[in-house]
């Protein structure tokens, strides 16, 4: 790592700079600390994702964490994830957009989502948020076993992976980036604690399962559960512009992940998420269909970056 | 995601344009597409690493991977990273920087590894490039695992990380790209192959386990695994030294990687992925600390692009 190294992330108007100081201030001992001296290690005090910021331990290891700021100098407030980890939504999808099964696979994927999203829809009625954030702990899963997957697979067989397994981690931290925005707006019951994590055990399992089985109707099923997830999302928007549910000022984490304007709404933050909703529907209904098609997904390069 | 928005890492001196294309060029029918008209998904042709290159296939998805260029113009000929996830390594470490087992665990988990090693060094003797390129396939679990569990207990718990899943998932990352390098060294063996297929089978389920039950144990576990990389790649640097192992060219994805200067060799190379090993040991041995002294990770973030 370079010391004092720079990031520049530019988008329509933000540039960020991070600034990462000498890693081994401990080590080798050409800085203020002499060789084997205790270091501070200091927590970013600014930072508000859940870090105690207050609290100090000494560490041997030296490994401090590199200082982020915004363009205008002050300091970025979160650990979870960095500036050049935002992004502008393309918000110019199309909602409609629907993959026809077509195969026995495919339809298998259809009605697999189908059967799942009545009674889905059946508990939640027209508490979206609370729908939202449940679905997004769950929506979260399947990019973290195909990227592992893919991983291990890569290492096994000694081949690269044509981008895929980071393409399919950055889903999955995109999706708990949404978890992460509701959480702002609402906080769950114990009892919807205690479903999460019956249904992350159940769900995570079976997804593993499929993936290995078969990768093409793992990502068939991705997104099909997608076009659910943009269907969901509308409603809300509907409910949203009806005033069924009360629209809010959006959180702080979602206009710095999404780069808002600082007027925003959750009008506003369902509309972005509704947009990486399709991204992913498109991401997984190609990696599908590449496989469909003979090949593997290692033959295309992934769509980095495409939220 | 911005339309042709633009990514600047800035090094020492590498400054790289990736440029994003409109990513729903099939769905908006603004761009030269009319709606609904099926697009090329052109792969790109320069790319090296593991990719046909010459097929595309018609995708309705309209998924158009992102067109990345180097700072001279040229195109960047790599789908498995990419510019802004390269660095120069700093290779200012102490190689002999050690945890003292002093608990119970600490002393479980260095024997552990001691007893792993000596049949390991037994085995490869002084075959380096082979041992290098097996123990690479075994270095790439704990993080990709680690990552995982974290992500989950993210959700689980509707609680951030403080960016230990991505450091994590960085180091699983990292460690790939180590085999990568050795794999455009040497070629593996089919029961090499086997050999690799065996252990990862192995060590990922014990790995996991050992995670599940005690985070702290399988951080130190590593910290322990990668203090002996770094000395299995001294001894890989002093045989290079001594001529006893031919030093070779620097394959050009470990230019790209770790930004050497074009006439680096095998020696450079070996170097500054010993530099990758001993930030991985300061991390893993931290993140046990931190866990020995009654914190939990998240209350310190993650020091993130630490290599
Ligand atoms: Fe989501
Ligand atoms: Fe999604
Ligand atoms: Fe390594
Ligand atoms: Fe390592």
């Amino acid at each position: 790592m370079d010391n004092a190294s720079k990031i520049y992330v530019q988008g329509v108007n933000h540039i960020f700079t991070a600034r990462y100081y000498s890693s081994n201030l401990a080590s080798n001992g050409t800085k203020e600390e002499k060789p084997g001296q205790v270091l501070k290690y200091d927590s970013n005090n600014e930072n508000v994702d859940g870090q105690s910021g207050k609290s100090a331990i000494s560490s041997y290891w030296g490994v401090a964490p590199p200082r982020v700021t915004k363009e205008d100098g002050s300091p970025w407030r979160w650990n979870s994830f960095r500036p050049w980890e935002t992004y502008k939504a393309d918000t110019s999808i199309d909602v409609t957009k629907h993959h026809k099964p077509t195969t026995f696979m495919d339809k298998f994927a259809y009605w697999t989502v189908q059967s799942l999203k009545f009674p889905t829809y059946l508990f939640f009625q027209r508490r979206h948020m609370c729908h939202a954030m449940l679905l997004e702990t769950v929506a979260a899963v399947p990019g973290m076993v195909g990227g592992m997957l893919l991983h291990f697979k890569s290492l096994r067989r000694f081949e690269h992976s044509g981008g895929w397994i980071k393409a399919l981690l950055e889903e999955a931290e995109n999706e708990r980036m949404h978890l992460m925005t509701f959480l702002e707006l609402s906080q769950p019951q114990w009892y919807e604690r205690a479903l999460v994590f019956a249904v992350q055990g159940v769900f995570a399992n079976a997804y593993f399962v499929s993936y290995v089985v078969s990768p093409k109707l793992a990502h068939r099923i991705v997104g099909y559960l997608e076009e659910e997830a943009v269907n969901s999302y509308t409603e809300f928007l509907i409910d949203l512009e009806k005033g069924i549910v009360e629209n809010r000022p959006a959180p702080a984490i979602a206009i710095d992940y999404w780069r808002l304007p600082p007027e925003s709404t959750l009008k506003d933050v369902v509309t972005v998420i509704r947009a990486d909703e399709a991204h992913h529907r498109d991401l997984n209904h190609f990696a599908s269909d590449i496989q469909f098609e003979g090949h593997e997904l290692k033959e295309y390069p992934a769509p980095l970056g495409y939220h």
